[in-house]
């Protein structure tokens, strides 16, 4: 049974790729520079921001409606960590384990990391991602390299983006399993 | 009173710094290229990285037991999502409110971030941050831009690091208020 958590998220029910019969599994091969994915919207709630906040990024303008009219922000805003969890969460749930099933064997890094404007209570974040660029591995034969630029926005503006580079298994491996 | 939540952490207890009788406050003029902070250590549990994973990141190498031993890490492994999180924790709580009391206004942007080795049950976390560079607003006088790389350690052995820039309060600003 699902525990409702202090974010109000109910834990994912996984689906492998092999055992889901909706979806066609991205190999490595499979996705090419310029696709793009998109996901729904999620809805950030007051609480969950300042519950976030108190676990991992515990400052006065993300914890205190009060303190943050003092601040920068001039009111309560989103730990821009919290925001970069939720574009994660969409990732793996909607894009991952979802729309494109790409056969990911795990993150290599991320760079380029920008909060463009602040998340506020209430704001309802969608997440978009595009392959930027695919290296083989030089030194293993069952996966390559694929950086992905992913962008979060709010009301069509972008408030973060990132780029990462995910390790994604090649069909001829997964096929020789 | 403080509420356990699901990660087994308590609320913090906010210092503000002009409160704080035991920290000098480090305004942008007070840090130098250079600079060392570190922190103390923080043991991950198995339940908190399942816990964090199911909100996040609910790849099967993070979540279930029995399936991370058919992943490329063969066994239950941290989100890295999740150790970047404990990085800003140690890094706000012990260092930005504690040991350093920096005047940090908030983030513009992280970079290089690279997860060298998988992060595991029981493991014990450590932040070492220093100071990069400093580069003062153009635009408005009462702030700097501080670069900090932030390197996360397990039994001295590197598993995390990144780099960090922060925007930190003059105290000709702070005075003036």
């Amino acid at each position: 049974m699902p525990v409702v958590d202090a974010t109000g998220f109910e834990p994912v029910d996984l689906i492998p790729s092999s055992e889901n019969p909706f979806f066609v599994t991205h190999y490595y091969e499979d996705l090419a520079v310029g696709d793009v994915f998109e996901t729904s919207g999620y809805t950030i709630q007051k609480d969950e921001i300042v519950d976030f906040a108190e676990q991992f990024d515990p400052q006065p303008f993300h914890v205190d409606e009060e303190a943050a009219k003092d601040s920068m922000f001039g009111e309560l805003v989103a730990s821009g960590l919290h925001t970069l969890c939720l574009s994660v969460r969409l990732f793996v749930t909607e894009i991952v384990q979802g729309e494109a099933d790409v056969a990911n064997m795990g993150g290599l890094g991320m760079d380029n990391l920008e909060w463009h404007e602040p998340v506020r209570p209430d704001d309802t974040l969608t997440l978009r991602v595009e392959v930027l660029e695919k290296t083989p591995s030089e030194s293993r034969e069952d996966r390559g390299y694929v950086e992905f630029r992913r962008s979060v926005t709010v009301d069509e503006t972008e408030v973060m983006s990132i780029t990462s580079v995910n390790i994604v298994q090649r069909e001829d491996a997964a096929n020789a399993e």
